[in-house]
């Protein structure tokens, strides 16, 4: 039995997981989802990175849980990364679910192809509260390209503009990448969010592991909607002893 | 229900889509395979790339085709560009199967590795009426490597020689890189008629598409021969809303 | 009907493809699983390349076998080109399953990445035979990711320290690299062993082979362990006519 606490991405609230948390409950695990702070529906987006971090250590410090299988998806790898700095003592392993693996000093805005880069600042300026929405024609055409319209529409609109000021931190991860915790790489192979080859996910964040187990799945970035039992199953795969 | 028009690649004719045409259709959806100008056995090949892209204008426009899904696959990568410069009224949505997407300005033989090169090169030299022909061997190791003997020959059976002139043809792209229409890329992670990597389908060529619809599938570059029922499953996929 | 031989890569010896030499014979082939020259457990490991490849040639003429697939796993690779030199006439086809494709002239040392290089060395350095072993924990995360931990662990007891002489020989592939015998690369996509991408065994090993018949399965280095029945099914594939 495995303890999974999973942290989800950008535009997304804990409630993305709500099938996976099922599967893996179902198969006889335990299974968290918590919303990191600024993130979901309602509430005030005025968040740095620190306090993100912060919200995921003080949720499972107050669950007291510990053994953990702790797993980031998208931009929540820069999220536990720093939880791991924090609570490494709680954590038996780190699951980076195509994610960001950013090197020491940078932030995940130092990470993203330019045309999206540009489109982010533009939107986050544009806003009145330094906040980035997606479009659906990107939401349906680029994370969810797996999907037929119904859920694309469905899962679209359980998302939220997301904080930018996250985006822009630098991280200092000299501690991250001292620690001897296990880390686990899952990819899902159509996954075009970040473009495939040079600004890819895999193998370029993924090698930024150093020694990584490499579990990969058919499926774009949004299997929690689009295939949540398979990515379930594979969650166990790169969690397990 | 969608309208799909499917666009065979050289050496080949309409009729390589035959069992694809049949599911498409099994599930509610029409299907059209036309033939390209100066390609099928015993038709004159001296054919350019503007007649090429012309007599595929002509079909879609005599039949009066609206709302449709335009296939390409392969050297049709570089026809349905055109198309829908043409036409671009007809069309919903272009699929770029295991396909050329060329830069502005570029030809197919632009984009072809210089082993390749050299060979087409020679052989349309060698030919009486500049075409090239595949020999078995290619044929069955790179192009079909997915299927059996049996199926490697009958399926080879069906090939005829290619024109070169339209590889060899500068395209101006200019106007279709301006269009709004939606594009998915469709790839077969065992494809190696061009090499992976550097030169490779994907993403060196569906990623000059700017924002696309990813859908990919295992099987060589002929699985509308070694797997129609599994590519009929993906065309749907990548062309649905 | 076909004639497999199996060539079993670094720290294994042949008695890793029993359950895959069983479903080739169930599905009517001969299969035969011989041992490299110094490897398995107790035997002496003072060994150098060209006598694994003799150990290979002695078996397969000694067994009067001919028209045999020669298949190399990793390591492997190196000796079936070798092997090919010495014995072509016996060949119907090589097949580099995730192995080292050597380009003329280099060791396999040359071809592994500066860590696994810098581990790898020390490694026989601090050995008394000029040995190299694999920690359970690299076999367990970079080998054999696939699998549940019972599995990597009996899987882990099956392995013997691998004499590092073979590594560091430089080979000469002239005439591997003239002949005509049709191969196949079988690449196994979750496989981490070289890191994937710059490193990585496909395309940079695969691409080396000039024409090769491509067949790709899900899987980690270890699929003769963690998925033998598709591995027999997929070097059926590689192998056929």
């Amino acid at each position: 039995m495995s303890i999974f606490v999973l942290v989800h991405g950008s535009w997304h609230d804990g409630s993305a997981w709500q099938a996976v948390v099922d599967h893996l409950e179902a198969k006889g695990h335990l299974a968290f989802a918590p919303t990191i702070a600024g993130h979901g529906k309602g509430v005030d987006k005025n968040v740095n990175h620190a306090q993100c971090t912060q919200s995921i250590v003080d949720y499972i410090v107050n669950k007291d849980l510990t053994d953990i299988v702790l797993l980031g998806h998208s931009f929540a790898g820069t999220i536990i990364a720093k939880v791991a700095e924090a609570i490494s003592d709680h954590i038996q392993r780190l699951i980076f679910f195509n994610a960001f693996v950013l090197n020491d000093g940078e932030s995940l805005r130092d990470n993203i192809p330019p045309d999206s880069l540009a489109l982010f600042d533009s939107l986050a300026k544009e806003s009145d509260d330094n906040t980035v929405m997606l479009s659906f024609d990107v939401w349906r055409e680029a994370f969810i390209n797996d999907a037929d319209l119904e859920l694309a529409q469905s899962s679209y609109a359980q998302l939220s503009p997301e904080p930018y000021q996250p985006f822009i931190d630098k991280l200092n991860l000299k501690q991250f990448y001292s620690l001897a915790i296990s880390k686990s790489y899952l990819y899902c192979t159509e996954d075009t969010v970040l473009p495939q080859g040079e600004w890819g996910w895999h193998p370029r964040m993924s090698s930024r592991l150093g020694q990584f187990r490499f579990v990969q799945m058919p499926g774009s970035h949004e299997v929690m909607f689009s295939n949540p039992i398979s990515l379930a199953e594979k969650i166990i795969e790169a969690g397990r002893d």
